[in-house]
């Protein structure tokens, strides 16, 4: 396509920095280098084979999903090594078959002895055995057998390769989301390592084999200080970032390479609010900020350069409309935006907002943030 | 298509109960007849052509949307008279003309001079004068002109009138969804109607055409008891209902036909959690009732029959896993559900979480809840 400039753009639409994305891209595949653990990136943030391309080894990966449907779009484009890191259930297990049959070479998830039965007797049945990693519980966040019920785990693992479909661990450190400087979260990264390896180690001693024992988040693979043991790193928004990240620490709001290009349609100046066409419904209704010690509203209003105005937040979203105003408490005065002006809004959370969108405008700051390429992403599932 | 039990259906994905969902557009139907107004209906909730058929007056309309992309797929359709209810920005009125050379009779909305001017040079320019609405703000929501601003209002539509493209006025009384009783209820609709035919009188006596007088929202819809000097009426939401409505006082929770179906991937026994394979993705991030008397978490659990367990919510979500479990302080006991069995979700808000779906699963009670029909949604700008 031929260079855009953003004032040629319908609002709202997504916008991506391409340079901001790929110093992000750059900066956790090195740390990860030095560690010495391959990366596994987790495709449910970005749904897009161009942002895929760039995050992979290889154009056959390996990639995290979190929907058959993402798996099924990587697979049509080649990429052959996918781990399906939910909790499978029943109805999606002929889906994970014919892919299988296509040569993908599909892993999954369990964390109870019902999921494990149903993997062995889909195997029974259908003659397809699907490897399955055990999902571990490192931080009570949400999924997955403690380190503590390793009598489970085990039972687990012996079900499992009782057929032969035990390939190891994995677990996603969730809680991490809600550390809030580096030492919490070098801690929170040392957690889940020692805790994975652990669970590891437990079915290796009862004679189990775990060949791969996986972890991931992006706030625990920024902070990792020594991933002995572990066999590979899964995290999804480190591609973009966002201000929940921001928030927690593992990047500045100047990295965040995803924002919301919008116009003003209103003014209400008694009230000190400018009005957007975009609400959530280009926003998303994530409010992750909110439980962290500097709430963004609905997101940041910054220039068309995409630099912050001082203290200017989406403080209200309707569907198609957001209302800007300065963050409560603070004695910044509002730009001299008029009707007809654009905006650009940093999101939440990246993966929130790009999944109301269908296409990455991707813009380069070299050309004067022109929009140089269009990238379709996909969703459902 | 033939019917399919729930069981066979993939998770997660959305369920419509069709009777629930006729008896309230009937509802809604039979209240506006009796005050003698017309619907104009919203389709920013359904965003389907199936549901449209239903609502509509008839195939041509008249209908309201929040998207010119929704103006597009229901014109594409042959419905013809359509409001445009966001204020119109530069970037869209290409597309808004393009519509209307085809024949459609496409209204816009302004609430300030630079809107109007647009829309002028914009009928100087290409030679298409497109009728346009002077929003009001009738009680501080968001968009509009005051009563109390009629010098405004009158240099707005003495700018539209000279170009002959002064329609009317239209509210949206947003506020009324922080109503909490029918008497708030009515006293905000009274309002909604009292200051929007006061703002078409200052129009009139100005020696400016009116003929339009249109207000909306689902909570004021349903409450109004006089419509005396309104032409039409707005609504949406009142078509699935959802909790928020529900604790707005509107409908009940019997009345909402939308539903997330969900499959059981896990259990956390000793903090009483129950996963399920549908997380914001499937429900979307709205926590409507976050600020209600009664705080719904991410949805309210029903069985596959749609009746709900006692206090049994969505706590906590991710992008595609939640977390259920009992409301906090409520002693109900977790029902025995184990994995791979189906629940069914009520959303807080059917417009954020139906925007994250791309079919309706169409089922009827009579039928045993079997999926009669799959109607296609569709979305963005």
């Amino acid at each position: 396509m031929n260079a855009l400039s953003l004032d040629r753009l319908e609002t709202p639409c997504l916008l991506l920095d391409e340079e901001r994305m790929a110093a992000n891209i750059a900066r956790l595949k090195k740390h990860l280098a030095i560690l010495n653990v391959p990366l596994r990136p987790h495709l449910k943030t970005a749904k897009s084979l161009d942002v895929a391309r760039l995050l992979m080894q290889g154009p056959k990966g390996p990639i995290t999903v979190s929907t058959i449907r993402e798996a099924e779009y990587f697979a049509e484009h080649g990429v052959c090594d996918i781990l399906y890191a939910v909790g499978i259930t029943r109805n999606k297990l002929e889906r994970a078959s014919v892919l299988r049959k296509q040569g993908v070479d599909l892993s999954v998830v369990v964390d109870s002895i019902p999921a494990a039965q149903a993997l062995v007797s889909h195997a029974r049945e259908i003659g397809d055995r699907i490897p399955a990693l055990i999902e571990i519980d490192a931080d009570g966040h949400r999924s997955g057998v403690r380190l503590s019920d390793s009598e489970m785990l085990v039972e687990i693992g012996r079900l499992l390769h009782e057929e032969g479909i035990l390939k190891g661990v994995m677990t996603h450190a969730g809680d991490s989301y809600a550390c809030r400087n580096m030492e919490a979260l070098v801690s929170a990264a040392e957690q889940e390592r020692a805790i994975t390896v652990a669970c590891a180690q437990a079915l290796r001693v009862s004679g189990l084999p775990c060949s791969v024992v996986s972890i991931g988040s992006t706030p625990t693979a920024h902070a990792a200080r020594d991933l002995t043991g572990i066999t590979e790193v899964r995290a999804g928004v480190f591609v973009f970032f966002d201000l929940v990240m921001a928030g927690v620490g593992v990047c500045s709001i100047e990295d965040i390479a995803l924002s919301v290009l919008a116009t003003i349609i209103g003014r209400q100046h008694d009230r000190g609010w400018i009005i957007v066409d975009a609400g959530w419904m280009a926003m998303s209704r994530d409010r992750g900020t909110g439980k962290q010690q500097t709430d963004q509203g609905y997101g940041l209003v910054c220039d068309l350069n995409g630099d912050a105005y001082p203290d200017m937040l989406m403080l209200e979203a309707n569907q198609e409309h957001g209302i800007l105003g300065v963050r409560p408490g603070s004695e910044a005065i509002l730009p001299n935006l008029r009707i007809g002006d654009l905006v650009r809004i940093l999101p939440n959370h990246a993966c929130a907002t790009a999944a109301q969108h269908d296409v990455y405008n991707v813009i380069m700051r070299d050309s004067k943030h022109q929009v140089q390429a269009r990238w379709t992403r996909f969703r459902g599932w």
